[in-house]
């Protein structure tokens, strides 16, 4: 497995699958959702806060790769590196099967910073994370 | 079939099915909402447009028989009724299989009023509907 | 607090809050049901080990009461009990907020059991939960 | 506007809106999904009956690029085209609002086929489709 930034488990809920059994592939855009929160509560921070100081942290674009589908009840591995490229963020979020480590997707998530409803260069953000270059 | 203040024609979409083929029984609940944002805007009036006046029409209290499923890309009539008993607004809502008319859901939704966060007698709601006695 | 059969925490996440900044009501059926599968699950069994046997086991009536509402990012306590009324297995669920205990909603789900496509007399259920008179 | 196969005027509803006050992303994704399957409806036929003969068209990959997002109670258009290549079946998918018809969201969707669980060709898939080369 590549080394990541932040990995988190968590589990599939039958609710999430459909006709064909398998988690819709809509859901896994909430996983990798799910995963940049619980990413930036664990350096203490949340899109919540950052909206109440006018930082609106938006999805520009998103490609998702499926390369095995998960099942109901189903744990799994959800994995994020982040890299900064001008006023973009780019998050690599990959999720495995944790029964086996099987890869099932493989996501390129970008977001930009709107301040005060307009585009910014994004040191704003860079500064709330950091280590972020 | 009975006697409805407001219907509207909808259709599932095979997203909303789950493993068993059939919508899930918590869509049922976006239906039902749906429908009375639906019958609400029909009046021209939101919840939306009511929030901003700070008036909150809560929901307190769902009671819903499911008597026979829904599949996907099926059309549906959602319809509803609305009386008032006192602080309490009831929404019996049905829903009917257009093709059949079979009656799928038998729904009664209470609605409170919450005025700047206290729960209201619910005039401000009675006014704003007119005829709701 | 009440004693339960089975507890299990959750939390809610962001994409389930909606405009006004709260659970969207139906997700509470999500919890619902999610509570109920993992309930099964910790006594190694699984509503789709016996659909492949036959059995379905299907809500006829759900009642929510809605309490208090839970927002983004907070964990909570989701609490089941169950007893059997004749052919009906009724499943009373509350859920509470884990940071002060509070009340969120009060649920009661009826579940019936469909045999080969026929309503049953729940004993083939009553016979998989052993202890559920 | 560009010129499309297929066209569908939908509207949003308010519980797929989040705390931002509009429409989640991973929404779109149903929406995108809906059209394939009205499209496909228009033309007398459904991947549930394609899944019945042993043939499931899978997404393989999306990108979506978020240009301006929709709110609730809004109409949009969701209009595709879709060419192949290969053994791959690409949708080119834009949204607009109705209103302006500003663009939302462009997405390109890859759809392959497996058939008895081996990916194919894509020829059966044409065949259906006819005049898609």
């Amino acid at each position: 497995m590549k080394e990541y930034l932040f990995t988190t488990c968590l589990e599939t809920r039958d609710y999430e699958c459909d006709l064909q059994g398998v988690v819709n592939n809509a859901n896994y855009q909430h996983y990798l959702e799910y995963t940049r929160h619980k990413w930036l509560q664990s350096r203490g921070q949340s899109f919540q806060q950052w909206h109440e100081k006018g930082i609106d942290a938006m999805v520009s674009e998103i490609n998702i790769k499926y390369k095995s589908p998960l099942h109901g009840q189903e744990e799994f591995l959800s994995c994020l590196n982040l890299h900064r490229e001008g006023a973009r963020f780019i998050f690599e979020q990959d999720i495995y099967r944790k029964a086996d480590m099987k890869l099932c997707i493989q996501a390129t998530v970008t977001i930009v910073s709107v301040v005060n409803g307009r585009l910014s260069k994004g040191d704003e953000i860079a500064f709330l994370l950091e280590d972020v270059q």
